[in-house]
């Protein structure tokens, strides 16, 4: 392993009915709330009404700010600062998935100082401090709920950065499984994608000594293949939504990767191409992921895409090649993406060849070498991204 | 799984030479220090010098107070908080492993409160505050360096209690695993038999829907079994001792047992015994644990005892009922630790017969009925106890 810190201090508050808790949570923070969600799903399924009764029960000073969107934008999160520093906002309570929390960090870190907050994710500025933010999780995928990490999209410039600071760990995050029944089967597979993806970036490595994280890895892997078609046919069981909500922290907070660096390069092709083109970020993963491994596997990696095969995607290794099992787990990989229904071609977001230049330009942006388990140069963000057409 | 709270607010700082944050972390919190250890090893072993060192590099009034026994006793944790109320200690630095942190625990509760830390422990009063912690490890077992939890002995009674409160985390705690090249073969055989307790204690529960939680506890122990032996062989194996120093903090840090509560019988029952026997902990769990298990095996439970032989003791499954797969895997449970060197019968520390009463009232003095997975009488506590003897 690497040396290592690890230190989240996030409350993770889980369970049915645990929504109860914001009364018991929020006034130690202050009065005056600022309520972040994003296109309003919460009003229809309820969870809006639940939450305004708890607060109310407290007597919060509730200001909404509502519509921030997939992929947030910095224009968004630059208004919100503003509310909060007129409001005189305590805390900050972000209702939504990874998006909303996503926003929520950068406007928790804005509202702090007078530093514009672009050049704080850009890291030209340095934060210093955060209002404390607590956030109700209604779609698990992302687990910003527990981590300090942000990717926020400028498009002015049409760059999407991701980013992090100590500041940005919230306060406390309430996760109900019970509040994810309404979740679209669509975003449902795009949110076992995405814990998926955080595992597998994490997953390809050359450091020695992981065999406990490695397990950890693998179980969350292992569980997302039993029970992702089984999710899809019963949206509405308790325990199989319990398992994405609590694989979807595990997967981000930090614990999987404790001693080492993931790769992370198909995390920053998919951020190029939608600062460009505003397509799901799990929708682009699960096209890219599987051209990246065949990409960049070679003879010298294959034991670890050969493990990877066996462990979870219980390829046969017997008279198999390593490079032969790794395939045959990519290949799985990908099957089982399509199966949900995950899609296999940037085509279907209408990208075409001719933006390619573009994209990669953009990736290559900051670094000119990316990805840490085999650095990647501007020609192989092409080479993927041709594959993945 | 049961609804939970996660909420670890340890900074865990984890490698070579993270003695050297010492000059960083210490500052934050004061400069009167109260510097705690045990019997002086660390004076031989050269990380008193150095850890003087650091301090002295920042210029830290230090207090010393040594001594601290294995199964840290309430008089002397009395002895330290006056310690600490006369010199108005700022932080606690505590050097060792279990016991001193143990200890540092309730010293730091102890110093912020007029209650007497007795009440407090067998929770007749309540915690109030707690000074800073900041740990060294010098040995990996207990995982105490990452948790709220401690056991402390009174002599007077004969009573030992495990207690536990948020106000007793540590601070931060640093873990170099160069720092336990000199822990002898016997004591890292009690750490390795520890971290392994630990997670067999979380692992018999009978909570559904625990896939991942199972995966993690599975890698721990397949990775105690796959390095023990080889760490007996190789004490001086950076990658041995780093791999049993973060198995230690992950069976013990809550993150096992997500969403359900353990058994803790075994547990009970050596904390009886070693509150009359001043044996060493985990002597005494090595010798019971197997026996409890082959007690509370039955066809109702067995599927459980035979995933864990499955899945860690590489049993074959193969034509075999539950129940003798169960047992194959409590053989190998026993033989694995015996090869370690670990005890298997409680005579070897001079305890005998006539005994079993007066530790089996101990036993069920809070709780007539005690464990978890399967509940338990004084009768059983006899039963389990003798054929350990």
């Amino acid at each position: 392993m690497d040396n290592f810190t690890f230190h989240n201090p996030v409350k993770l508050i889980f369970g049915e009915g645990k929504m109860d808790s914001l009364t018991e949570e929020m006034p130690k923070y202050g009065n005056k709330v600022l309520l972040l969600y994003g296109g309003g799903s919460i009003k229809q399924n309820g969870i809006y009404d639940r939450i305004i009764e708890k607060l109310n029960d407290i007597n919060s000073d509730i200001t909404e700010f509502a519509g921030i969107e997939a992929n947030p934008k910095l224009s968004t999160v630059r208004e919100a600062i503003d509310v909060c520093k007129k409001e005189q906002i305590d805390i900050l309570l972000a209702v939504g998935g990874g998006s909303v929390i996503d926003a929520a960090k950068a406007i928790a870190v804005g509202a702090k100082t007078e530093t514009d907050i672009w050049d704080i994710i850009t890291q030209k500025g340095k934060a210093t401090g955060s209002l404390p933010i607590g956030t109700i999780v209604t779609i698990a995928s992302a687990g910003s709920e527990m981590n300090a990490s942000s990717v926020i999209t400028n498009w002015e410039t049409k760059e999407k950065k991701g980013w992090a600071t100590p500041n940005a760990y919230p306060t406390f995050s309430i996760l109900d499984p019970a509040l994810t029944y309404s979740v679209p089967n669509k975003q449902t597979v795009f949110g076992i994608v995405d814990v998926m993806a955080h595992v597998l970036e994490n997953y390809f490595h050359h450091t020695s000594n992981t065999a406990v994280q490695d397990g950890l890895a693998e179980s969350i892997l292992r569980e997302m293949l039993d029970i992702g078609p089984l999710l899809l046919e019963n949206p509405g069981s308790y325990e199989l939504r319990e398992s994405v909500m609590l694989s979807a922290v595990l997967a981000r907070n930090g614990m999987v990767n404790m001693g080492y660096k993931g790769d992370w390069a198909t995390h920053d092709i998919e951020h190029a191409i939608s600062a460009i083109h505003d397509i799901p970020h799990a929708a682009g993963i699960a096209v890219l992921f599987p051209n990246w491994m065949k990409h960049v596997l070679h003879k010298d990696n294959a034991g670890r895409f050969m493990q990877l095969a066996v462990r979870v995607f219980h390829v046969d290794p017997e008279d198999k090649s390593e490079r032969e099992a790794a395939l045959e787990g990519i290949h799985k990989l990908r099957e089982f993406w399509k199966t949900l229904g995950a899609p296999v071609s940037l085509k279907e977001y209408g990208i075409s060849e001719d933006e390619l230049d573009e994209i990669a330009d953009k990736t290559v942006q900051v670094r000119p070498e990316f990805g840490n388990f085999e650095k990647l140069t501007r020609q192989d963000s092409i080479d993927i991204m041709k594959a993945s057409l």
